[in-house]
């Protein structure tokens, strides 16, 4: 999605980023089935009938890949070079994947949750495992029995397209969106540490909290803001208030505030957060830029969310290409 | 070690191998300390003193470095390219960990136990953390309170050398020697699973107990024999009798068997093993092969041990370049 291209709280599904790291399977619904198996006390395996049997929730979820932002990195890193606009909203219907598991019985001895896509191939760097594997994610079990932990079926209440999951992708509500596989197959329950390539060597950062670093995989989105609206490089009329708009997002946080800045960083105000909190997904917020004279500027946002977090000023390099939630200069020209 | 040198059970401190990340730290047990931290109730700072009045252990444990053999993989694979020389088998003395934990107070929410060295320096490979980082590996918190795993100080009763890990190393009997961190300076108990840069990127196989393969940490020493002599390319006399001889070891199991195959593994016959078992040490082996008449022979040894594991014939690609445990052809000559 061209980020500028903001304009209501949905992103219609054409509009909606899409990463995917295998080519795009071709499945049925009416030949499709989903796996239960691992540390389970019955293995199962589901027909799309039988999900759609099942009591369905529907939510407002952002998706955000771990990579959005990716472009405005000052040092390049490898992946997808997205530069504002791999975040999206929508509406997602689909079952809770706590039924499921519950129907399943988890084992005492269960560790984490993995989702099997049917898309397969080879990963792209080294060290990766032989031969083509498919892309799985996994989370652990406490997270994996949460209500925004969905079977998601549908997307602004229709059916998934292809390049959205069809017929079934997870839905990690508050995680980035490595964790929402789609052409979702297969759910293993595991009774130890489950490390695939999407969480060490793709989707994976150095955590130095016990002082080396630990390679751990990315989970829950950071806070953030960005701005659809004057874009880098716009001209923006002298003289007349400026309309400045986007959306702040915070995993499974609130926003709290967004503050706009018109001089790269120097000061601040607060801008106008728009309708009510949803949980898991993005604020819009919008800012009236006062009649600037003609001239160039700096603009910024900046989010603050319900734990206490406030979007980073500098990159932090042990992010790798991930987790990209620094504030983000956007040049702009005000011209009579 | 030049493997064809094995001569006896233990291996003198001057012909055992060295594997060193970063360049060998100097220390000196008069300032040397020992910090005890994380999830423990008291986090302590040792000397060597406070250390030397701890009760001591003393053990032959067999040390081999994950990579050993790795030179004769057909695929061939980075690292540092070992023949069959990088084990060994020593004395050691030292305090069981599990004494200094217990001081300490390991909390219920442990997970891990890191072994951090005072070397340090920039991991050869990526995706690697930036900046200078210690050689550091985990143990989970379990194998981590077994007696086999040793602050060790001392090496066939004598003061351990610089090479070696003075003044203090860390010894885990029956795994590879990468958890065998030297000049130990710091011990850290985490609360959540810890994958340093040497657990994850360097000394890891990809597991496929779930199918879609995970990251897992090399730990438990496979089995394994290996052949002293006749070595490869070796001459023999002909008509005479030969003996065959080397070494076997499986970790924590026992050696039940190790054969000899002088016919590139048409046909077996059982080796004698020497002395006694020792706990989390190699056995020696040796065998009569009588009189061979003229001509080229590949000799193999191939052992079996108390956990029903048998050496395999095949490399099994998965392991990346580690624990490299499938039987080697020994090509030799007998000549009149």
């Amino acid at each position: 999605m061209p980020f500028e291209s903001l304009d209501g709280f949905l992103t219609p599904a054409d509009r909606f980023y899409v990463r995917t790291h295998f080519a795009t399977p071709v499945l049925n619904a009416d030949t499709w089935k989903l796996e239960i198996a691992g540390a389970v006390k019955t293995p199962l395996h589901l027909t799309f009938d039988d999900l759609l049997k099942l009591p369905s929730r529907t939510a407002a979820v952002t998706l955000e890949c771990a990579g959005n932002g990716r472009q405005l990195l000052e040092q390049k890193v490898k992946g997808v070079q997205w530069t504002l606009g791999a975040v999206g909203t929508a509406e997602w219907t689909g079952v809770p994947l706590a039924t499921v598991l519950d129907q399943a019985g988890v084992g005492q001895d269960a560790v984490d949750v993995v989702f099997e896509g049917a898309d397969r191939g080879e990963p792209g760097t080294d060290p990766k495992p032989r031969g083509l594997i498919p892309f799985v994610r996994g989370l652990p079990v406490a997270k994996a029995l949460r209500p925004e932990v969905l079977l998601a079926y549908k997307m602004n209440g229709k059916p998934l397209t292809a390049p959205h999951g069809y017929p079934v992708r997870a839905l990690v509500g508050g995680w980035y969106g490595m964790a929402a596989v789609k052409w979702l197959t297969r759910v293993v329950v595991t009774d130890r540490t489950f490390r695939g390539y999407g969480e060490s060597i793709d989707y994976a950062i150095w955590d130095r909290r016990y002082g080396p670093p630990s390679l751990s995989p990315v989970t829950e989105i950071e806070v953030k803001a960005s701005i659809a609206r004057p874009m880098a490089g716009e001209t923006v009329p002298a003289g007349k208030d400026v309309r400045v708009h986007g959306a702040a997002w915070a995993g499974g946080a609130d926003i709290t505030k967004v503050e706009v800045s018109t001089d790269a960083g120097a000061n601040w105000a607060t801008a106008r957060l728009v309708g009510q909190a949803v949980p898991f997904a993005w604020r819009l917020w919008e800012y009236d830029w006062k009649s600037p004279p003609a001239g160039r500027y700096t603009l910024m946002a900046r989010a603050s969310d319900s734990r206490g977090r406030v979007q980073p000023m500098l990159r932090d390099l042990d992010r790798r290409g991930y987790m990209i939630n620094h504030v983000v200069p956007t040049p702009v020209e005000a011209k009579a």
